[in-house]
């Protein structure tokens, strides 16, 4: 059984604060900044050029990848990291769809991050050819997986109201109607059991800076299913794709495995501090996470329930149905989080009307949250955000 | 007058070592371990999310692109920072080629970076329309600019040769054909005076990891010309390029200006590693630098023409016509790059012959050019790079 109140020391939080916006930024991991110093000094201020072999930097979209691998059920070898998630879903869709060359809709539902939209119009309206980015409401996502689907683009958990898609299911779905389906787990990796072999997942994607730590903007990272490795059309072909990056040949060959979704030169910094934040998951198991991160949302939305009567829940009920984070409904929701905030309670504002918490049990304990819902109750009885110095204030933060 | 006795100071150079390989890595700025420090420990790991706003992380890639601006002859606007020079230059030619929907060829030269023409490749071969990537000898790209020519794209100095396109008159000529010129200054930035504006330059884009000393995997940067702001088409429609990220729009409606080229979230730490190694251009003047430049690789062609017979010069003899770099050419010269290195001077090799030298007048002086040629000149007389156990030991490094 994973100890959680030993976990916590894996993380640097400030005094005073209880963090529940570890679903947008997780903190910082204790081994973080040293790693950082490490590279910077030792590896690039003293071994310069020659570190790209000497401490294998040229190695570390793979290795990075196979730890973040162990926590989605992907094989070691099946995940390259880099970039950001808008890229991999470019990607991951531009290969997904050169795999269907006789279909023509891209299906996604209005719950999904709209970055992952809006990468999906830039490719179809690039790409041409009758493409068509078609969005349903997300309880509408199975019954439209039909036989003019080419991909199923969903995201796991919605990142408003933490709703969760059956990823099993769907992707069953979609292999039926002879669809690939790619996954988004940004509110997914680090959040909930996972398993892309399971699930059949033939395209994952995710980002690094929320459940997995890794820091602002830190890269992302991309599963591709082993039957697609040989064939997966790389649309962004850059040299560290190539089977041979320092033969400089002019043509480009992809590599025979997952390093054909590299691009670019690696993000180093970036990376070594991924990777170190990436040790906060040592001996944990993924099931206890889920059961500890379901105990902390029941915990506050039954507190929420009774102390805030004009809150509504805008997430699912059924603990199941929901990833790692809880939202309610306010029309004053922006100025209730802002409330909250400089009382030390740290969540996040989702336009128009959403407050939403994140639930990560390597560093929250069930007494952070009934504390963060008494602060709650205290800024809605009070009517504390609803202070007109305080919107003043909240204006030039 | 710039004085470059003093400029040394700026970098942590590790003792006995004499740097030319700047044109690959540039060296550690002194202020870059400590940003990266504050970034982490205060501003990630106090302010945790609250350092989007509270630190401006979100404007970091406008503020660091104005920097390099103004070291390539860009206005203020005009630069945005991130991701990675290849897809940057796949950014760039996407749109270039939207500018010219009749026309179906890119033009580029068989001295380009391949990774440039990779992703040229990549990106015409998912476009189809019967798009071609046209390669020329570098000596024949004015010639072949005719009026079948949508884009040319070429990297202003050759990363192994150090040869010098004429910009200004490159570009001259593809407007005059009707083509929109793309500029790589991978090469070029921080190396010699780069004037996009003067030049006429359509897109120009480049690496902050060789002369700019951004550190390794630095962000890359994309200028775009006023002129196309406003109908540019970002094919990486990222939410980052959105005109109001925060509105999560289900529809991409890009930015009004250059950040409309940004795409995910931005590598914060990377981002702030790459300011703070820009501090060390404060009051550099660019023709000094140019000057400088041209008096250590001229120092270096005369000593090496003097004491080395066997190796041939490959760069243009003409200093006007070389970027920052020098190479020469010998069926050895992995092997003679090794023994150089195993001596503590550090240059480069590239496939299949060359041995490349860069020459950064920030942190080199004039004396260790003269010794880094003695050094070549010892392991040259002495064949010290033919030494058997040599050789085995290169292979395990």
């Amino acid at each position: 059984m994973t100890d959680f109140t030993a976990t916590a020391a894996r993380f640097c939080l400030p005094p005073g604060i209880i963090y529940l916006d570890g679903n947008s930024l997780g903190p910082l991991p204790v081994g973080a900044a040293a790693r950082a110093q490490d590279v910077i000094t030792r590896e690039w201020g003293e071994q310069l050029i020659r570190a790209w072999n000497g401490a294998d930097w040229i190695g570390l979209p793979r290795r990075v990848g196979d730890r973040i691998a162990a926590l989605i059920g992907a094989p070691a070898g099946s995940v390259t990291t880099g970039d950001t998630l808008s890229i991999k879903v470019f990607q991951a869709l531009a290969a997904a769809l050169a795999l269907r060359p006789d279909r023509r809709v891209v299906l996604s539902d209005t719950g999904n991050f709209p970055s992952d939209l809006y990468i999906a119009q830039g490719l179809v309206g690039a790409l041409g050819r009758g493409l068509e980015l078609r969005l349903v409401a997300p309880d509408q996502v199975a019954g439209a997986i039909d036989d003019t689907v080419a991909v199923t683009l969903l995201t796991q958990v919605d990142y408003r109201t933490g709703r969760l898609h059956d990823m099993a299911a769907l992707t069953a779905r979609a292999h039926a109607a002879g669809a690939v389906a790619i996954w988004d787990l940004a509110h997914s990796a680090g959040a909930l059991p996972v398993d892309v072999t399971a699930a059949g997942a033939d395209f994952a994607v995710g980002c690094t800076y929320k459940y997995l730590n890794g820091g602002p903007g830190a890269p992302a990272f991309l599963y591709l299913a082993e039957r697609h490795v040989a064939v997966a059309e790389p649309i962004l072909a850059g040299w560290m794709g190539h089977t041979a990056p320092f033969a400089f040949d002019l043509d480009y060959r992809p590599h025979g495995g997952i390093d054909r979704m590299r691009v670019g030169t690696p993000p180093v910094l970036a990376l070594a501090v991924l990777d170190a934040a990436l040790d906060a998951w040592d001996g944990v198991d993924m099931t206890d996470l889920r059961t500890a991160s379901i105990g902390l949302s029941e915990r506050f939305i039954a507190e929420v329930a009774a102390r805030c009567p004009d809150l509504i829940l805008a997430s699912p009920r059924d603990p199941a149905a929901r990833g790692s984070q809880v939202s309610f409904r306010h029309p004053q929701a922006y100025a209730i989080m802002q409330a909250m905030i400089a009382r030390g309670v740290i969540g996040d504002f989702r336009a128009p009307d959403l407050i939403r918490f994140g639930f990560a049990p390597l560093y929250l304990s069930e007494d952070q949250i009934v504390a963060a819902a008494a602060i709650l109750d205290a800024v809605m009885a009070g009517r504390l955000y609803d202070d007109p110095g305080y919107r003043q204030r909240a204006r030039v933060t």
